[in-house]
């Protein structure tokens, strides 16, 4: 009798169900859901920092994926039953946290609280809570820093303590009435597993190691004499909140009779602890010691692991903005860098500056023709900032060496390039602080989308890099993270030597343009360093955005008095 | 009974003949030509560097526009009679020189060099003879500096010497058959007023002072032993050209029976020296001492005087690309500045970066309801060099500050206050030197085409600018010198007192606006000095351009092995 396991990724828009062949890693049936409520399953406000969503649309997408991917399989696989499915994983966007009344249930869920913005999930990339991270990551530098070294130097306003703070500052009614508050891939667990009070779900180490600055080497969560410096209120929270996180490769609970009765799974089969999408990609992609996996879209996620060294201290690698032990692969230490903005500006160029006529394909055909250097261009991609390896957003994107006849296409190709040297930079890094990187692998929606921009990064990076044939790495990778939890395989690169592919050729680098790439390379990095904050160009970007924002705030000013 | 003098002006397309009231400076008449050889006057060659024109052309443009502006007088004015246009002058391109045979008849007007490129008219423009160039600069740097120092630190392929160098170097046969070489500007005068020998021509010290190295104070041209180390050809030519040029507001001679016949004109009248057409555009819009005069199109070009503190050797003010003695005032050093490409910066971006949609106009209005400092960007506006104060051609545009939220105004209003904080480090640079500059004045097409980009050099300045009343700067500015050089006028100012009249509302500086682009201004300069070459990122547009000029090489030298 054939086995599969069920990945189910909850994404910023839609939630996607996965049945996988536990014998071959084939992907056999797939359901999505695109969330109703707000703009694309984003509940907006007049605050352009609010990003919220709606727990009921997680719940109905749980139940419609799961049902409809059921269906397709027995549709499409001879003898397919439903009772071959042995295990669920799930994956989400984080840090999304939710409050939670003390049976686990959403607050959001409840009448009293339906309308109410704070009460509902606080989506990954809401920003309202800019003020609380800044004061989070100036008090911790000085009294913590190992906390802020684990996350990069920064605690971000897209973070669990930031969120929870702000809520306690904005909407003291929502605060008091939550009994726990929960990251979105717990909740799910906890729901599709019957957990009954958020004290008894197994919270996932991966959204408490990288977002809520838990970490065993200072004993879980931030200590209270530090939360009570934010808030006396954070600090009486902490006892609410969990004392250990779980691998993502342990069971968290088992389906309830309820869900299999809503999904059409069996009840009793066991469900993985709660993953983050872009970790669950990383595995999926075959992420492991000496495998760097680049989850590129929008922006850019980099995952690799390292074998821990020293088990009582961190590796320090400057640059990196999440090093967790446990949250990928058990008893290696996670190691989390980024580009905060890839796909993000290719699309901004389309958008600005492509004209009716002259699509992206043009353009992109275009720019794939050129030899390297021959634009004369360089630019830097900090569109929005620079996540690694330099952890500061304010930093902007820089276009150096523009003449009369520079065209669309040239500025198109160093932006591609300046990703790409951005990626070398990161690898470059890694590499320094000792743990060589064997293979390189892209996966993500980008690979597939514009394969001459891999043949870009093969080049600049001077290395060959293969892509992971999935599409759907998040769900793949829950997927495979279920079927080590349920005991299908022993340990997490025992599924992936079965469960991973990649496509069969990979991207080789072209020899000469990686020799030219390699000097163009010197000069990214030279001003790389020197638009850095303690470089000689340092205070340029920096006061450029403080002239900006004071503009900005007298036309808001102006505009105001004028409203009034 | 009134009196008239004539300016003409030929342009890079066209020839214009304008009849100017001497009385209170009223343009009366005027008539335009258009070049009918090559493209849009402009005789090309496979080779992009070739930019020639047929000397035929001028004679049919000064015959035609007079004949024509005459009539149109004679129609509009009552008892205009063509007796009272008292002098004419002469405003051209330059460096454009001509090779002619011993009556100065230009070697492309004799049947046997009809066909041939090198015996037509070296339009300022042709960069063939870079090598040359670079040649005189390196040699004349080592021994003899002064004439160096004079134009700017570097000799440019656009010049007299170079251009005749080259001409030995490709086509010996006109060479040889050239009994001299004489500017455009002087070549129209000669032909207007029958002057039969290259010899007895007047030559025009704008062109020879700015293009020719030519100054008192060494003695006239470059001296034999400097031409000897070029070519020995070159050193036997100085003995054909000239020993000492004439004020422009000298009489060159006066018009022949033969052109009064061909224009109308009355026989006779005096013909000025003749003049470069951004030096009489100078003078069109009140150049003087402490006025300094923007003439912006495509490129800028500013010129203003300053008085002569030392008569033995000139002023060294870096930064600057001509500094000559008595070539735009008698008595007086002129000072050219300038910037290599303005409205040519704001074409590029409409042309490659704006929609079909989305014209220039739009973008315009966006930009100019922008706040300074609002879009956050900061650009360098060398995109096609740096004429002043760097004088350094490998220098190249950049863009700092670029997010994801910028848009195509943004990006457009930056390069429009980079061409405004470019030319205050001019005005800085010419103050610096112990010549205040009292008042700014904005002359040629772009005034009136754009009036906000205007406000903002007004704001970026921080100076009250005042715009020049015609559009035709180049003709009024000869028929004024024409008007000096008659006797109707004592000096170029009385001239100008009469003749030069502004538009009655100036640009004025909005304070806060100025306040918010002193601080960005700090940031241009600190970036601008960064990137210059002695700067601490002083390499990067270097290597950009090296690595470049390599791959583009590579391309071409891979295209022609395909060729065979």
């Amino acid at each position: 009798m054939a086995s599969y396991t069920f990945g189910i990724d909850f994404g910023t828009s839609s939630c996607r169900s996965l049945i996988v062949d536990l014998s071959d890693g084939r992907e056999i049936a797939e359901a999505v859901y695109p969330y109703p409520s707000g703009q694309s399953g984003v509940v907006l406000a007049a605050d352009p920092d609010v990003a919220r969503q709606e727990p009921a649309d997680y719940l109905a997408g749980l139940e419609n994926t799961v049902r409809s991917a059921l269906l397709t399989a027995a549709g499409t696989i001879d003898g397919f039953v439903a009772a071959e499915v042995v295990a669920v994983g799930v994956a989400t966007t984080g840090s999304t946290p939710i409050p939670v009344n003390d049976t686990g249930t959403a607050l959001a869920l409840l009448p009293e609280f339906s309308d109410n913005l704070a009460a509902k999930a606080w989506l990954w990339k809401d920003h309202t809570a800019h003020r609380e991270a800044a004061m989070i990551t100036k008090i911790a530098r000085h009294t913590r820093p190992e906390y802020i070294d684990a996350c990069g130097g920064t605690y971000s306003a897209e973070w669990f303590w930031a969120k929870i703070w702000h809520c306690l500052n904005t909407d003291r009614a929502v605060f008091d009435a939550a009994a726990s508050w929960v990251e979105l891939c717990d909740f799910l667990v906890g729901q599709l597993t019957g957990t009954s009070s958020p004290n008894e779900l197994k919270r996932s180490i991966t959204a408490a190691g990288h977002k809520a600055m838990y970490s065993k080497s200072w004993g879980g969560l931030p200590d209270t004499e530090f939360l009570a410096t934010l808030a006396p209120e954070l600090a009486e929270l902490r006892g609410r909140l969990y004392d250990s996180a779980a691998q993502t490769t342990e069971i968290a609970g088992f389906v309830t009779g309820d869900w299999a009765e809503r999904t059409g799974l069996k009840a009793g089969i066991p469900v993985a602890v709660g993953h983050f999408d872009a970790h669950a990609a990383g595995i999926a992609a075959g992420a492991r010691v000496g495998v760097f996996v680049k989850v590129m879209g929008t922006s850019t996620c980099d995952v690799t692991v390292i074998e821990e060294k020293d088990g009582s201290v961190l590796p320090n690698i400057p640059g990196m903005c999440g090093v967790v032990r446990d949250s990928m692969i058990p008893g290696k230490t996670s190691i989390e860098a980024g580009q905060s903005a890839v796909g993000d500006i290719f699309n901004w160029f389309a958008e600005n500056f492509l004209g009716d006529g002259e699509a992206l394909e043009d353009v992109s055909e275009q720019a794939a023709k050129l030899t390297p250097g021959e634009h004369g261009l360089l630019a830097l991609d900090w569109f929005n900032g620079n996540r690694s390896v330099l952890i500061d957003q304010r930093l902007t994107g820089a276009i150096i060496g523009l003449t009369l006849s520079t065209k669309p296409h040239h500025v198109f190709q160093a932006l591609v390039e300046a990703t790409a040297f951005g990626a070398r930079r990161i690898v470059e890094a890694i590499e320094a602080s000792g743990n060589p990187l064997k293979n390189i692998v892209a996966a993500g929606g980008l690979p597939s989308q514009a394969p001459w921009i891999l043949q870009v990064y093969a080049n600049a990076l001077g290395r060959e890099i293969v892509t992971s044939r999935t599409i759907l790495g998040s769900a793949l990778g829950a997927a495979i993270v279920a079927a080590v939890a349920s005991g299908e395989f022993e340990t997490v690169e025992h599924a992936q030597n079965v469960l991973v592919h990649y496509n069969d050729v990979p991207y080789r680098p072209d020899l000469v343009a990686t020799a030219r790439y390699d000097r163009l390379y010197v000069e990214f990095v030279f001003i790389h360093d020197a638009f850095a904050v303690d470089g000689p160009l340092g205070r340029v970007m920096k006061n450029l955005l403080t002239i900006r924002d004071e503009a900005t705030r007298t036309l808001l000013t102006k505009e105001t008095t004028r409203a009034r």
